[in-house]
């Protein structure tokens, strides 16, 4: 005779970038098995986020059984010299709200989820958190994936591009990382989470941009041509954006001439 | 007065990486809006391909207007030596054939589309072609490129993994890069289109592997692992799974240990 233990399940669903209609059929049909939704509050980026949030629940869960619970996120030292400490530590204390969530509002048969910008399997946060919860706990649960459309894809889709060029390879970086300058042995490079302006500072003549903000959103604004003649442009409209929403959502990718495409 | 000519419109609608549910509600809504679906027959892929294809028209399209017309592709050089000369060349012919069938098929304030596996931004050549044929011929068309789950997000999403590593790049190449080594400053290496087994190459004793073929299809096939103690078994599975179904997809993380995550 077996006895089974109920498992409380985790779905982490990419929602795509911006635009409701990135939803995927796959994302729909777990969206509907969700008893509980858990929503991380992100300061600035909450009132889109919940407008998003709302719509995609109401458009497409067809049962009105699930309930949506909030938790702020933990205060961030962006100041940090160390920032990868900063950054784990800051997780630490995530892991835990997170951890506090699940265990008090799911029930030991019922499925949760969060939903996350873009795909969760990029500069994402929320699936090594639930890894991390599930090393530190004696709570067992099973977490699922659920891939979404990513601010890259909605970038390269808005600008038309093929992100590689024929048999060549794509660093995706940081505008950290980017900060050091091009990489010499790749010539397409997609930044994302610039929180400043990184490619203003390159000096590179030889390089095209794809600039993108909200992309696949209402309030996308786009970006394109040689990098040295249209950045001040980039750094202006992005403190415009930024201003203007109180948040700024940015992805781009740095092309090396000769254009192929 | 404005005399406003009639534009033909061509979809490029990324489908997913196998698994039907991948589709979003903004390809299902282009689908929804075509005339002709154009279909390139890929040889040994094709009972595969027109399988998803028709489950997806019928499943997701309500009019019952829409014509598919078939061309075949044209034939590779696969054993040239200057492969990128090859592509091109072999891009051209394909560049005809797309060309007559947008000509001859789709009536000037008609819609086409192709649908392709995966993203059209990633290891896709659709949407250069259609560039290609912009440039060579009279004929105006726009283009519309609608993002897809590509085989690295169904990868990831399968073995429940991050892409990248906390403020770390990833490096998305090909099967004939990875054979000059694992880069020295990249930890993270997705690889695509290995028409070989690259990695089984691979000296390095500090890596993992995340493989997977026909991922997020009913097809499916998962390894991962230490690279030098899983690479056998995944060569050998490789070459069964190729001998089973007469074509193989594949697609793998290799990742620098320490595991973070």
């Amino acid at each position: 005779m077996i006895y089974r233990s109920s498992v409380r399940k985790v779905y982490v669903i990419g929602i795509g970038a911006g635009n409701p209609d990135h939803i995927t059929v796959q994302a729909v049909k777990a969206m509907n098995r969700v008893d509980v939704f858990f929503v991380i509050d992100k300061g600035h980026l909450k009132d889109d986020l919940a407008g998003l949030r709302t719509e995609l629940l109401s458009q497409h869960v067809e049962h009105g059984r699930y309930r949506v619970v909030e938790a702020s996120d933990p205060e961030r030292d962006r100041t940090a010299d160390a920032y990868r400490d900063a950054v784990v530590d800051w997780q630490d204390r995530r892991a835990e709200i997170y951890q506090q969530m699940i265990l008090e509002e799911l029930g030991e048969d019922q499925t949760g989820a969060f939903l996350v910008w873009g795909d969760p399997s990029l500069y994402d946060g929320t699936l090594r958190l639930l890894d991390r919860i599930a090393a530190r706990s004696t709570m067992s649960f099973e977490v699922e994936s659920i891939p979404g459309i990513s601010s890259v894809q909605a970038l390269t889709a808005a600008h038309r591009l093929i992100l590689n060029r024929i048999g060549r390879p794509v660093l995706i970086t940081t505008g950290r990382r980017l900060a050091a300058g091009m990489p010499t042995d790749v010539d397409d490079v997609v930044v994302m989470l610039d929180g400043g302006s990184a490619f203003a500072d390159l000096p590179d003549t030889d390089v095209d941009i794809y600039w993108g903000a909200y992309v696949g959103s209402r309030d996308e604004v786009l970006v394109s041509g040689n990098l040295q003649q249209v950045k001040d442009d980039i750094v202006r409209i992005r403190a415009e954006q930024r201003e203007r929403k109180g948040w700024i959502m940015d992805t781009y990718l740095l092309r090396r001439r000769p254009e192929e495409r």
